[in-house]
């Protein structure tokens, strides 16, 4: 007999009942408000067709690296899970089978976000009130993939119940924004925009850096092989992608250097990079220069610019070679800001009509680097904690060590970064709840008002966000 | 209508109240113990002059490089707060109109020490008892500018309200020291002590370098620009700083490397440094070295060695041309301690008769390398959470990290390294609450019986600092 | 008249009413479970020869760097202390002014797990009710040098008092292993095993390398300076140590880097290090290498690999020449994990049937490095807080950073690493009081369910290391 599963209304607010009254009222103001999505990975695709997602483990596991990967640790195959070849070899292809390993293994997630965002789903979206485990597993795959096979699990219908008021994805330059305008011209009415992440176009590491160029001029009519053309074709697209809505630029670097070189020599380089002749240092150089010229095209366009730097990407051979790009082995870095971003800071941090938006995966660098700077430099805010440090311990220490040098308003309320459209609602519920818990902690020991922290948790979970990322 | 201002007794205290009790008692008896403030940044003039502070834009905005940081952020021109230019050109000479841009702002510090701080000075300094907002400017800056005109908010007055039992100011060892000299044939009876810190004639990459080693040699009597000249007048400065009541040396370097050359080398890096032909590796080095000296001169006088390293000064390229120095661009770097400091240690660090204060902007640093350093070296203590961690969450991390390997007693109380004078009390005050609370949870879960704690409150807040420094 | 010792039943217990209740229950279940003791540095004569210890000091000070440490760092020398010196000079000898040295300056200890490990000792060991310090220093010391006399205090008595399912020391491969093969001999029952630490074989920098390399040779009869008998010894001496019960090896370099050479490049650096003409970078690059080899042995043999590094061992020169190594002045240094350990785990680190147990004096690796790592890799686990970290705050902080990435599943229960034997039942329980405790919030708080956290207390404490340890 599985046990029951219920979610308490409670959760995540800290334990002190004085501390607790403070945080359920603060909570009470901002639990509905709508969802603001400034930042994440759902598939346009979904909107625009608003087919039915197809059953339960390729809506919730294959596509879930946070899933996966756990499961991984613990010895169970990726290709036991239906994580797709590289090259096409054979994988599970029983999603019941899939969906029982999971089911057997989801005690590995005791105390992970995974295991509260996923519950969430569960008992929330699917209406489900016994835990997952091994004897529950299949009650579970037919509840699920029953209720996915109705209407009211179409993508655009759970959009609307979940509340979103804007939702971003997020396209590379060389992608035809096709779903994008196939949602425009929908008569539906929800508010999907892209961003513009052109890693695939600046980074001259990048698998088939050359032929990217290559597409981003026949997109562009520009000839994107000469430094002028090049940056035409920047200012082009990005241009088209705020025709769809963008309000904003992402770039995922593997650190936060910058450079700010003259014309001739970011020119050299660039076509250095086009033969595919950069040193690993040249390489590093032209994308450090890269995001100062996308800084200043953004002080041109208003597009907010998001800088998400230090994962070491593919960092398991084997898995790489056999799976692809983003199989749950991307592991962070130590990752230095400050003498990293000053060229870029010399050349626009004093612009207060410039938003540059800062996130990591060093926690180190909140007290010690990225409060001091968006505490000071106009142009800069803080990203909420960033993926491993999505969790209620990660924005627990995000704001600890942020606040008394940035304040809050050097921040930007949450962004959910997900390719897992079902958790969205979950997310930002934690986020509220962790905000408002961490807000109720200063009211109790008299270092707030609680009128004043209800009007940051609004602002956290509405007002910034909008503002900042201008939406 | 603005809200009212009203400081809780329980501020910072955590909040289950039990544990709450228990920090209310062990504060109780702390609370008005005088203040013991061995390291600071206080103008000696204002004490021998005893002059009126100006307004109230020039006592609490202006100089307070935390205040127009923040405001900066928002986007508020520094001349548009007062601060003066570097070319003398113009800026805001208005303090009222200073004073309405900071209060209808004063909502950004919501959650930083500052706003702690400067509600303190608001309710206990000035009386006032509605908060400070747009609403409220006019009628705080009334207030404030008025008590300045009176003789109680002189700067001996507040001195002595204050219950200041001694103050150490900094002073570099080409100042001439008068204010002191005129405190000291004042027949005023207020402990005002001087600091030496040399930096302007230890680095070479000070601007000024040589000329500050040539009025080294004219207040001495010393050829300066001669190796062992250079370092007699080491030895006489420190003695006529000693002479003002100076019990420590402080040195603020950009990292804590140490070198401990032969007389020869450091001889020839010495002339090198006088011609303005160090590289940046021989600059760092000859700091280093001088660190090793300065710790050995304290060896012979006694003079308490501060160490303050891991600043990137000036990272503002634009607001330090403009500007100046100290202008809150001032970012911390990661930091190291291990083969850093080894040199300096190997030399002096046995000495149990040596006293070397440590602080760090680098947080990470408390557990892995400094708590295990101080927990060992006899000559090595352990300074309070410095600048940007000068605050609750800062001072809590920094007991959580240090006090199971290098306890209480490897450390030295605290300093408030302030030049805001006004806020000193108040930071004084939260560094009693923040140690009792913390004794306080670990009396509550049985780590401490509470009557040692009690003890250690009171080594905290009176008993250590003396001692630690020698006052 | 000194104060009462009284060990509290709710010590460490988080300390607001409900959270300590359910702390409380879960401890309950979990604090008579037997002693797992996977990781430590018990002498294994003790075991074999089951002699009295000799005295107070002999036996709680002289040898237990944490003590003597604190103490040094107040100024007293290691000499008065009775630490031998390394020249055989003078040194204390009297163990009644040992003890009262220690006693006098027990306070120095308030706030670290030294202290808590110790009053354990005295209260639980020894039935003293009264705290330490100069007034009931001899009180001490005479009771417990009786206690000490007597049948109930030897090795094995207490072995079996403190409910030791099983030990592990560790050995060398040149150890001959004869206290273990008295153990194996005697007909008492105790299970005291071997574990494989090959650090003075495998690290060209270890004093006298060849000589051992020599010894190496003679115990195995293979002729370990060609590189393939070297390889044999290890195999050989692996499956030695095995048969003494050993199922671990251990590793404790000064960085996580590893390598993965040819067989022609290992051996040709194997070739110079015996001739001692590595460079330090070639002895780092034969040491990482020797990881990977250690690794493939472990998936031959099933023997469980322990990596420790991260410390700076030695810093303190001059200790180091007048007393050697181990006397606290080993320092923690900044580790890094991410490119070191990838040579290593491109070899082997998807084998799920391999174990790789990874620590860190380097806590900011907690959330950056290792939890993403341990997640991932189905090879990877982690160990506890070690050595600084094996306290309150330290295993806090442990779980805090490692438990949303990694869960608990990743994890392998409590170390106590110590030579410190009267201690392991305090370190064991300080261990189970703070997982209760931790997971007491996650109830709390509603993250997890009371029954699940009490099935992971279990787990912690008795499963895991005996699973992960293969034990």
């Amino acid at each position: 007999m599985s046990k029951p599963l219920r979610l308490d209304p409670d959760r995540l607010f800290p334990a002190g009942s004085g501390v607790r009254d403070i945080a359920r009222r603060l909570y009470q103001n901002v639990r509905e408000l709508p969802i603001i999505s400034p930042h994440g990975h759902t598939d346009p695709r979904w909107f625009a067709e608003n087919e039915p997602f197809q059953n339960p483990a390729e809506l919730l596991i294959v596509p879930d690296h946070y899933v996966f990967r756990m499961l991984y640790s613990d010895g169970v195959a990726l290709a036991d899970l239906g994580v797709p070849r590289a090259d096409g070899g054979p994988v599970e292809t029983d999603p019941r089978a899939i969906w029982r390993r999971f089911a057997e293994r989801y005690f590995l997630f005791r105390g992970t976000p995974t295991r509260m965002w996923l519950d969430w789903v569960f008992s929330e979206v699917f209406g489900l009130d016994v835990r997952l485990d091994a004897a529950s597993a299949d009650l579970y795959y037919d509840a699920i993939d029953g209720a996915l096979k109705t209407e009211a699990f179409r993508p655009r219908a759970l959009f609307e119940r979940f509340g979103i008021e804007v939702i971003a994805t997020t396209e590379s330059p060389t992608d035809d924004l096709i779903w994008h305008d196939m949602i425009a011209q929908s008569p539906w009415t929800g508010r999907v925009v892209t961003a513009y992440r052109p890693d695939n176009v600046v980074d001259p590491d990048y698998e088939g850096f050359a032929d990217h160029i290559g597409r981003f001029g026949e997109l562009t009519g520009e000839d994107t092989f000469s430094w002028s053309g090049y940056l035409t074709a920047h200012r082009k697209r990005r241009a088209d992608f705020a025709a769809r809505g963008a309000t904003s630029t992402d770039h995922g670097h593997a650190s936060a250097f910058t450079a700010d070189l003259s014309a001739a020599e970011a020119e050299t380089l660039f076509k250095k990079a086009l033969e595919g002749k950069c040193s690993p240092d040249e390489a590093a150089l032209f994308r450090g220069h890269m995001l100062t010229e996308m800084a200043r095209m953004s002080l041109e366009d208003g597009l907010v610019m998001q800088i998400h730097p230090g994962a070491h990407r593919n960092h398991n051979a084997a898995v790489f070679s056999d799976f692809g790009r983003d199989k749950g082995a991307d592991i962070p870095t130590r990752t230095g800001y400050v003498s990293e971003l000053k060229p870029l800071l010399d050349a626009v941090g004093n612009e207060p009509d410039l938003t540059i938006i800062l996130f990591t995966l060093d926690e180190t660098a909140y007290s010690r680097e990225l409060a001091p700077l968006a505490g000071h430099y106009p142009a800069l805010k803080l990203g909420p904690a960033w993926w491993f440090h999505d969790s209620p311990e990660g924005m627990r220490r995000f704001r600890q060590q942020t606040t008394e040098t940035a304040g809050f308003y050097n921040t930007v309320g949450f962004n959910d970064d997900t390719r897992a459209f079902l958790s969205i609602p979950a997310r930002h519920d934690v986020a509220r709840r962790m905000d408002c818990g961490f807000l109720a902690e200063l009211v109790a020991d008299h270092r707030l008002n609680e009128e004043e922290a209800a009007e940051i948790a609004y602002d956290l979970a509405y007002r910034l966000p909008k503002q900042a990322y201008r939406l």
